[in-house]
């Protein structure tokens, strides 16, 4: 029936529902998805936790969800870059297409910027979804739609690597373990950084960071910020050139500031913390400047190229998988932890 | 005699000593400089008020000043460069010419770098004085000494400007109306800034401000800093796409990044409060850059043509002149800022 | 009549015909211009005496003109941004917006890009034109049609100084005496540059050059490369840094690659020889760049605000004007070289 | 003895002597070097063959060769970061460290830039010889001399991706199969170009280029440029962003243009034509710009990092040694391009 469509809907603050909503049909230039799987990362869970991201407050029932990809099962007018049945990974942040910074090429910045998932998109935990078709990035045949909702964290990462200027022979430090520090690793390595180190609190996923490819990972649990940063110089054999922060903690952001080598840069990537307090004259004077991420913006064709060619490997990120009837049960995982990435499988088999 | 060199030595804070000194001897690559005029900054006055700069205490009696031109009076083995009589002003900065930051051009960012006049490293207020030859910039005859000394502030507000990649067209904000704010006013228009405005709490000084070119100046005395954006986006019909920090006050910086358009950047040049708390997703998320101004790099012959040619006229921001057996009375009129610039006399005549 | 729209039809090389064309109706999101001035530059000549653009040959009869500007005489389906009796420049450039190249903002470098009065793209030249309201700036009530005629050549050369990187404190050679070299002279002084000479063959143009703010003008007749290259160098004291040739000649080019200093570049704005030799040896060892200029991209707010605000002054390249009725007799005139810009009046008073 | 020093010189083309010079001895500053390896480059062919260098021709004795690795045998007055028994590799180019350009950091860029065995600079293929201990860069202890010796053509291919802005994603085409080419394919993939590909006429060395990691390799002998760019064009299944010119050769130059997306880059890494016809009309309107590339600045650290990590592994390439009394038949061998590199043992045993 047409309106079997299992959807997570937040109403507020850790008040999640599975519900049926109606199957959506695709306008022109869009596609109807059928969701296969969607990842939860650090924002879908500040959202399901809080009830907000960033100063936008849920005050409306809001479809979870923006990491994923899926099948094309119908396609709207106009649409010939697509077809039936097309493995897409779907890129959840898009702009109005008619500002000047649209038209500059930087969608991500556009001030009235949609996110799906956030207030107030709807998101993509669902199992039939619809999107525009230029946002749909078909997976070849060897890219699972397991690995296409990893592409999204992925982006962010890449990303990252480009705004932090990360290139041949960089030494980079990463803060933070969870999925999105853990993807940048991974994106620095294939960027050609020469030393990638890693910091976090999380035995269990500094594991996996050396497994995928670490250099070395600190485990920097209760340690002040010039502290950690006296021991990621001590690792790297001195200080770091770049610093990509994943966390958004003021801590973690002071200890990349006082790690980082003079005329370069802390990238931050993950905005959490709204207010936080900057040692601006030690930043300043060295001209270490602190650039922050705004999602992406052109990098789908390059993590779809990372991944298929082998140059990444994402699968071993995926820890656990949900149904998404399981929905509230992955969410209470996420929060533990004691995993790297969460998915869900949105579709019934 | 060879010890009447009378020089403005700080014991430690508001404790200045007007004392003779041995007559130094240039020795090889150097050359001895009869200073003409020394000028004040921020920088000389906290060093003076506080007897810090930073970190660094002053622990040992140290010559202040650095922002200084004269009259080359002795040559040391090997200079070609320079011929005695000629009239240079004096680049302050200097790093060790041997670790990889100076071998990539940037001596500003040397772990060793050396400012005159700041703790421990002997200042040029003071009638005779001794500086690499190398660092000293020929004047042409329609350049004086008094605009030679200007052109220290003028090479921050330059590198100020390009570390912000201020260009034809841009829209620059300038958020404070010391010297150092105003001459960067005169830089980001020389630059082809199509809009600069200015903010600042001294009417004294934003008179001049308005006088030498700024398109608008905004008086913003005890107005919190979302009130300061919104005033100042109004001003600019829009966000400015930079905005130029030169007071290093929490408040101002807070307003700075408020006010900045998405994927643009706040440069602070003003450094002074240790830590400031910074709204850090408001910056992130709409990737509005952080970036600092180290003193200056290469900047000097741009500085030197720009006077030189007319492109600047910095006379009008030379407000006061003492004597430098009068430096006590000049730093005492630099702290009440109805000033601009106080420029201390150092020659006999 | 509806069909009373008196036109500059190219039929082949040299034949342009006056007649009448049906008046055009605004589409949704475009807006119809009663054109009051067309200029005509170095490309409209080269199609009118050559019959082709590059490859592309005239096959179809092709109105002529893209320098252009008039007042809003009806509004299309849903255009808000415009109104009826605004006066409006248009930007002859567009692109798909539907391509990767388009997405980043590059739309000047879209494999389908249009330019009006190419093959075969209608041009304007012409009573009514109309034209995409998004592709229309609105010019200020200080900026005649005639001044917003002149800024599409404005738009190539301040696109050309982005392309070079000038900036303050730069050293610019230009190469050429043309509207549009001229116009480079005044973009690169708008933009900082410390010095900017040209290079010509034409006195006439030349005195325009020096009148408008040249630094020095260099009549460069029947001399070679390396003559004009030394000849250069030593009118600036030095190699400059950046050469922007705006002839597209051979000679001009080698002149300009022996001029320009290490690790600096030729940009060359001018597209006209199809293949030129070039001494590559001497500009790749030196790390030379040669760098093409492809119209404009996003530089019309930026020439709008320069004119706006007196910061450049194009009226004195304004020498000839014709009405459009006279339009073979304006190429004639332009084809002497005794004139800077010739203009069409299109409008009937 | 102290004249035991069994040297390369070159007096005249082709007439290259095996003889004993003296054994230098190491100044203030320097290092004497016993020489283990010395590699043979296309620089060092076409001195051999033509006896000059660009426009510098070979007027008295020069011992020839710059690719080079050996240990410390002597320190000179005042050098602490080295010790006798060290393995270093030696940086072959070096500016006057007083110019602008040197004091910006591009020492490669000097107008008095030397090169070790390029008139008049005498080179290193010889048993001892003394250079500068800032430009010997200290081998670890997994990293043998023969790798040392062959960082020096890989300084320049990084240097080249450098320059061509190689970065996570980029599509490249490596044109010449040479050493030089071959090393360009691993410093782009060490960058995180997706997709490499290359182009030469020596199925030899194809062969070596696909096993080091080319994504495909296309033999192109006795095709005209616009055929190679299709052929190009269609393995890639799109024009590269990025191509990489490592021959100086004109059509495989024209045929880098054709083949080159807009908006992007061809960089020329072999400087060999002195006069080379360009298709300006084309790369410029699509402002695909023309790069050259200076040997290297700074990639030494880089170079020795990539080699110390296994980043890339540079051992597939060497697959010729002789001994230094054999350098007459080196250099024939290298004439016949059935081999990648070329090498020399310089010590006794």
């Amino acid at each position: 029936m047409a309106n079997e469509n299992l959807t997570a809907v937040l109403y507020k603050k850790k008040d999640l529902h599975l519900e049926n909503t109606v199957i959506p049909e695709p306008g022109k230039g869009q596609v109807q998805v059928s969701i296969q799987h969607v990842g939860i990362c650090g924002t879908d869970l500040q959202i399901y936790e809080h009830g907000c991201f960033g100063d936008l407050e849920v005050k409306e029932p809001l479809a979870i969800g923006h990491e994923s990809a899926g099948v094309v099962s119908k396609l709207g007018e106009g649409v010939t870059s697509l077809k039936v049945g097309d493995k897409v990974a779907l890129e959840s942040v898009f702009g109005c297409m008619a500002c000047s910074d649209c038209k500059k090429g930087n969608y991500n910045l556009c001030e009235d910027v949609k996110i799906c998932g956030t207030p107030s998109t709807w998101g993509s935990m669902t199992r039939y979804f619809v999107h525009n078709a230029a946002d749909c990035y078909k997976l070849p045949d060897n890219v699972s739609t397991e690995e296409g909702a990893l592409m999204e964290p992925l982006t962010v990462a890449i990303h990252s690597c480009r705004r932090a200027g990360v290139c041949l022979g960089s030494k980079v430090l990463v803060l933070g373990d969870g999925p999105l520090g853990v993807m940048t690793v991974q994106a620095a390595k294939a960027s050609g950084a020469t030393q990638v180190g890693i910091t976090g609190k999380h035995q269990y996923r500094l594991n996996i960071a050396k497994k995928i490819g670490a250099d070395f990972v600190l485990n920097v649990t209760s340690k002040d910020p010039k502290e950690v940063a006296m021991i990621v110089i001590d690792a790297f054999g001195g200080k770091p050139e770049i610093s990509i922060e994943s966390t958004g903690v003021q801590s973690s952001i002071q200890a990349a500031i006082f790690a980082t080598h003079n005329g370069e840069n802390v990238t931050i990537s993950g905005l959490r913390e709204n207010n936080v307090s900057i040692p601006i004259v030690n930043a300043g004077f060295r001209e270490v400047d602190i650039r922050g991420v705004a999602a992406n913006a052109h990098c789908y064709p390059i993590a779809r190229a990372m991944v298929a060619s082998g140059q990444v490997n994402l699968k071993p990120l995926l820890t656990h998988m949900f149904a998404l009837e399981q929905a509230n049960e992955a969410f209470k995982t996420a929060e533990t932890k004691e995993c790297m990435k969460v998915m869900i499988k949105c579709s019934k088999d």
